[in-house]
C-alpha cells in the first residue's frame, strides 16, 4: 500500500478486551488536519461520538490524531464522558497538542464501564511505537467480530506529483444505513479544506457506507472520519478536487464492500441493483429493500434462486410500481421477466450462485434514470451463533 | 372449542403441495354472512388477494364461503386470475351460491403456474365432506412452515343467549405488519352490518395483526377475512357490540401471538411493551424497533440479557428521547435504570430468560402515557435452515 505521507500509527492491547489481542489504536497527523466526521444517528450515542463531534466543532474542523478502542462501546455507562475526556486529554498532552485535536472512538459492547487507567497506562506504549509502518497494526485493533482487516487504498496524480488516499474500517454486525458498528477512518495527504473535505465525505458516504445493510441494526457508536494533512505539497484545483473526491467515493465504497462481505457469519457478498427507476431515491428505496429482507439473504445463502422473495421484498418497499414492469436478473441471468418467470438454466444458475460474490439487478421498464447500488450479505448459522452469545 | 353456528369446513389434499398433506380448505357459512377483509399491502398481489377484495367489492361486503390453498401462492403467474377465478366460480356452483361470494386465499411459492385442475378436481371430496366438525381440518391444511395448529375461540353472553367467536390461522415466517404470509379467518355467529364488521376487523388488527414480526418481510398473499352471520339470533345493541369487538380482537391477539411464537425456527415468544411515550404512534415505534432488531432476537435465544442491544434498537426507532428518561425491564427486573446499567443477579435473570416467553419493557418517565406491545420470537439457526432451502 502506498499510504499517505505525514502520518504515523501505533496499536497495543491495553486489557480493555479479555482476549489478548491489541485492543487500542492511535493515529496521528504530524501537523493538524483538515477534519470531517459523519456520526450514528441513533439517538443514543456513545461518549466518544458526543466527544468528537464537540471536538470538531471547537477546533472548527481540524484534528491531529484519532485515538480508538475496541472491546467497549463506552456508551450508557455512568463514567463515559469523563473516561472519554480524561483519555482525549492524556493523549493530547503525550503528543504535545490541544484536546480538540483529538477524536475519540470506541467500539465494543454497551454499558460496561471502561477503566480509564487502561487507556493511560497503554498511551506511553502506543506514542514510542509510532510509526508509517502502523496502519495495519491499526487496522487489526480496531476489529471486533470481524474476521478479517479491512482496508483500501487509492494512488492519484495531479501536474505529475502523487497524492494517496487510505482507509481503515471495522464493522461485521450490527450494520445498517446511517452508519452502524462501523469505524471507519480515510485520510489524504491531499490539501483542502475543511468545508469542502465535510462535502466530500457526505457524498461519499451515501454511495458506500449509508448503501450497506448487514442487519437493519444501526448501533450507538459509529463515525467515519476523515482527515486531509495536505503533506503531499500538491495544490488542488477544481479539477483535482473532483478526481479526489471520486478516490476518497473508490476507498470508501472498497471498505463498505468489505464490510458487507465480512458480515457476521457470511459466505457471500450481495450487491443489488436497482435501475429504471423515478429517480434515485426510490431506486435507493427498492434496493434497500431487497437487501434487508431476510428471506432473499436466506435463500443466496442456499444459492435458491428464489426471484419471488425478491419481486416481494421490492413489493414492499414503498415504491409503487406495476410488477408487469419489472424485470430481475441473477448474476447476469435473466430469471424474472415483466413479473413471471423467464426461462433459464435452473441448475446452471445454481452453481453461479454458489459463488462469493451475488449480484441481484431490479429493473424497471420505461420509468426513469433512477438507479442505486447496496451492499449486503448472506444471511446464514453463522450469524446467529455469532449473536447468541456474544456479551456473556 | 365452542364453535359459531351455521359454519361448516372440510379440508383435502389436492396434490398442491409435493408432501401428501391436506392442502386445500373450505369454509362455508350456510347463509351469506357480513365480511370484512383487510389484505397486505404489498404492490406485488396474489391473484387470489384482488379476486377477493373485488368479491368483497361486488357482494357489499358479503360472503358466504372462503376457498383457501397451501403449497402454492398463485403469485407472479401468467394464469393467476384466471385460475382463482375458475376455483371461486366452481366453488360457488358446486355451493349453489353467486360467485362473489366466495372469497380466496392462497400461500405458498412465488411465481410457479399452479394447476386450476387439481382444485377443481378436490371440491367434489371437500363439498362432500363439509361439517361442523371440520374447524381443525381446515386450520391444519393451510400451514406451511408453521410447526402447529393455531386457533383460538370466545364464547359470549348477550342477555343470557351465547354468541361465539372462533378463529383459525397461519404464518410463521415473512410476518411483519401490515399483513404477511398470514392467512387468518374468524368467525363469529353475531348479527352485525358489514360497515360496523370492517371497522371492528380493522381496530382489531392494528393490535394484532400489525404489530407483529417475524423478520420483517410482509408478503404478496395475506387477508385476514371474518365473517359474521348472524346464526346466534340474539340482538345485538351498541354494548354488545363493545364486547364483541374485544372479543374479536382478543383471539386475533390470540392468533397473533401464535404466530409470533411458531416464527420459524422460534424456541421463544417476545413481547415487547413500550409505555410512558408521548403518544401510541411513538410506543409503537419504539416497541416495532426492538421486535425487528436481530441483535435483540438472537440476544434472547442465547438467554443473554443484552439490553445495551434493546436501548440501541430504540434508539434508532425514530422516536426522539433522552437515554437518560429510559428503564429497561426483561421478565419484569429492572436491568437498565436511567439509561444505565441496573443491579440484578444476572444468573437468575439468564435462567428465567430461558423460558418460553420474554417480556421486554422500555419505559420512559415523565413523558406521557403513550403505550404500545408487540410481538416477535427470537432468531435461531432454525430460521436459517428454514429458510436457506424453502423452494428447492
Amino acid at each position: 500500500m502506498n499510504l499517505p505521507l505525514g502520518y504515523r500509527y501505533a496499536a497495543a492491547y491495553a486489557g480493555i478486551r479479555k482476549v489478548q489481542k491489541d485492543d487500542i489504536g492511535l493515529i496521528v497527523s504530524d501537523h493538524p488536519a483538515s477534519a470531517a466526521a459523519v456520526f450514528t444517528q441513533n439517538v443514543v450515542q456513545a461518549s466518544p461520538v458526543r466527544l468528537a463531534r464537540k471536538n470538531l466543532a471547537s477546533s472548527k474542523g481540524k484534528a491531529a490524531a484519532i485515538l480508538v478502542n475496541a472491546g467497549n462501546a463506552n456508551c450508557a455507562t455512568r463514567t463515559g464522558d469523563a473516561v472519554a475526556r480524561i483519555s482525549c486529554k492524556a493523549a493530547a498532552k503525550a503528543l504535545g497538542m490541544k484536546p480538540m485535536y483529538v477524536l475519540p472512538a470506541s467500539t465494543g459492547v454497551i454499558g460496561v464501564e471502561l477503566d480509564p487507567k487502561l487507556i493511560l497506562s497503554a498511551l506511553p506504549e502506543l506514542t514510542g511505537k509510532l510509526s508509517v509502518d502502523g496502519f495495519e497494526a491499526v487496522a487489526n485493533a480496531i476489529l471486533t467480530t470481524d474476521t478479517r482487516m479491512k482496508v483500501a487504498s487509492m494512488e492519484l496524480r495531479f501536474s505529475g506529483k502523487p497524492v494517496r488516499v487510505a482507509g481503515m474500517t471495522k464493522g461485521s454486525g450490527m450494520i445498517h444505513p446511517n452508519m452502524a458498528t462501523t469505524l471507519g477512518f480515510v485520510m489524504t495527504d491531499a490539501a483542502i479544506s475543511p468545508s469542502e473535505l465535510s462535502r466530500m465525505l457526505r457524498a461519499a458516504t451515501k454511495d458506500s457506507y449509508n448503501s450497506l445493510t448487514v442487519d437493519g441494526d444501526t448501533s450507538t457508536n459509529d463515525m467515519v472520519a476523515v482527515l486531509a494533512n495536505g503533506a503531499a505539497a500538491v495544490s488542488i484545483g477544481s479539477r483535482e478536487r473532483g478526481t479526489l473526491q471520486e478516490a476518497i467515493g473508490s476507498v470508501m465504497v472498497s471498505l463498505a464492500e468489505q464490510i458487507a462481505a465480512d458480515g457476521e457469519g457470511a459466505r457471500k457478498l450481495i450487491v443489488i441493483r436497482a435501475a429504471g427507476f423515478r429517480n434515485e431515491g426510490e431506486a435507493r428505496q427498492i434496493a434497500r429493500s431487497v437487501a434487508s429482507s431476510p428471506l432473499v439473504k436466506t435463500a443466496v445463502a442456499g444459492s435458491d434462486p428464489n426471484w419471488g422473495r425478491i419481486l416481494s421484498a421490492a413489493g414492499y418497499s414503498g415504491v409503487a410500481f406495476d410488477p408487469s414492469d419489472i424485470d430481475i436478473y441473477l448474476q447476469d441471468v435473466l430469471v424474472c421477466r415483466k413479473g413471471l418467470a423467464a426461462d433459464y438454466d435452473e441448475d446452471k444458475l445454481k452453481e453461479s450462485l454458489g459463488r462469493g460474490e451475488v449480484r441481484i439487478l431490479v429493473q424497471q421498464a420505461g420509468r426513469g434514470k433512477g438507479e442505486a447500488r447496496y451492499f449486503t450479505c448472506d444471511l446464514t448459522e453463522g450469524y446467529i451463533q455469532i449473536n447468541g452469545s456474544y456479551r456473556t
